[in-house]
């Protein structure tokens, strides 16, 4: 199911952005693509969907729109350590916006390039608009970051900043209260939310260091939550460990911050664990920034302290589905 | 950004229909699925997204929609001739429906296991009902059937019946005049749009014999046409020769049903093109139902004739975003 006239959408649009792999051995045009894997490889397989009014507002800039759309999925290849090589691309355009279609091409184009990863085929159809991007990457499958992989006494590690995005939520659904801060700060935040960045080189650094790994789409508490239930353990998180951007500080102060950082998602920064006689090893491999907030402990609680003092939270991460609807 | 709300959704309505293979070496759960390649094939892709409104009306039964959401995609492993291997769903639904849900998974979970192709990940969103389905298989990719490979005096071969599926919508829609026929006529045509049969064992058998096939989604006229263009040749169609069945002969007779094979989509046969001396290799090797209706000749028009008298014919096969709305 692929006439001519779905994909001449695509191709018109993007293949002047394409990445030239000789691992595609047919692209875009015909029935199926046609790729070559790697003998010694294995293949991490990620799909994810963006839906207007959902995961994004109708006035989302189109340009910022096609790179989020691929660095959600990129942040999958990154949380399993795989090096991206294909995807495709699933468009639901309500109609044909020239303009838009344009702008959210390069986008995607600009993100792809960056990290290498070949668009090898799509389609094309009519209806309220979403899109759909599934990633291919390469994993030695023995090596690959997995969220079962944790041990009790494991350090836990989280890349970047916490936060961020979901503030920049917040500020465009005036949902943030007794804010200061530069329009600076304000317009970091929005970037954080809008044009995330997908933590691919961490996660293949990661590959022989790491016990597990997962994204953070969801909030810290929530996709911590994965590894715990996977690996059947508990965790100790240091609320004043948090790592919280400056910009992020001064808009809301460090208590809401820090709540945001365990509560918000979107940030698609990696969260890993390590156990303690490898921290020499990170420190020596890894370039990017990284915080150790906790540890990984028996039971299956996440038990929160503050100057070594327990402390009690409520409040849920961004859940599809959940009742609050 | 796979939370385990949406994959638990998912898991639960597919995984007791879930088909074991040994190449799927980490299946739904983690922030990517990992596969493993064989070693001497490559992996044929493709994607396909079905819209409520646009593919399927709101009332759609669900097991028959599960069941056409994974057909459409592995017609077109069946065009390339590859073997099924795994594929991921991406589910956008406005609620969740429990028994909406089950149905679905029936239909879907029946033809995955029909065809051994595991499911491995996906998304489950909220939003306006869509359903992306990408499929993986295996195929040789110096034999994979193409549609740039048709030769001048190939001959053309479509396989079952055609026009079925199209007559099926036109019925649903009321707009077929002077019909005729009983119910299960009826029935067989609303089956035929309703659960396509993919012609996946067809493909495979093709590999060695045919130059170049496609599968029928948009009509036959529209889908040759990818052929004609991709290997800039031309063809002659005779209409008396169009594979019409009993049912749909006794419900619009031969004329209407001739229009309708020729530009109604959604049939799911391949259209094949085979050079003559390989006829004996496609009667010994083929089981499947297949008709000879033209050949491939120079030039870049398709030309239509009846008791060889050339015919001049107006109509469009289904294609998205046609200006004609």
């Amino acid at each position: 199911m692929s006439g001519l006239s779905e994909f001449s959408l695509i191709k018109q649009y993007f293949e002047k952005y394409t990445v030239a792999r000789d691992d595609v051995l047919l692209g875009i045009g015909d029935d199926c693509a046609i790729v070559q894997n790697k003998t010694d490889q294995q293949i991490a397989i990620s799909v994810d969907t963006l839906v207007e009014g959902i995961h994004f507002s109708p006035d989302a800039d189109p340009e910022s729109l096609g790179h989020k759309s691929l660095a959600v999925s990129l942040s999958d290849l990154a949380a399993m350590g795989a090096t991206p090589a294909w995807f495709t691309l699933a468009l639901t355009l309500p109609a044909v916006d020239l303009r838009w279609l344009a702008a959210f091409a390069k986008g995607l184009a600009n993100l792809a390039t960056q990290h290498k990863i070949a668009l090898i085929g799509g389609d094309t159809t009519r209806g309220p608009l979403s899109i759909t991007v599934q990633v291919h990457g390469f994993v030695d499958a023995k090596q690959a970051l997995r969220r079962d992989g944790a041990k009790e006494g494991d350090n836990i590690y989280v890349s970047g900043t916490l936060g961020d995005a979901g503030a920049g939520l917040k500020l465009k659904q005036s949902q943030l209260n007794n804010i200061s801060g530069t329009d600076t700060d304000l317009m970091f935040l929005q970037q954080r939310l809008d044009k995330p960045t997908p933590r691919v080189e961490l996660g293949q650094q990661l590959l022989d260091i790491a016990h597990s790994a997962i994204d953070i789409s969801d909030g810290l508490v929530a996709d911590l939550n994965h590894i715990l239930e996977k690996s059947n353990l508990g965790a100790q998180i240091n609320l004043e460990a948090l790592p919280i951007s400056n910009e992020l500080l001064s808009i809301t102060g460090r208590e809401q911050a820090e709540i945001l950082a365990l509560y918000s998602g979107d940030d698609y920064e990696l969260c890993f664990t390590v156990r303690p006689e490898k921290e020499n090893q990170l420190l020596k491999n890894i370039k990017e920034n990284y915080t150790k907030i906790g540890m990984i402990t028996g039971g299956d609680k996440t038990i929160f302290t503050k100057s070594g003092q327990k402390i009690e939270l409520t409040g849920a991460g961004y859940e599809h589905f959940s009742t609050e609807g």
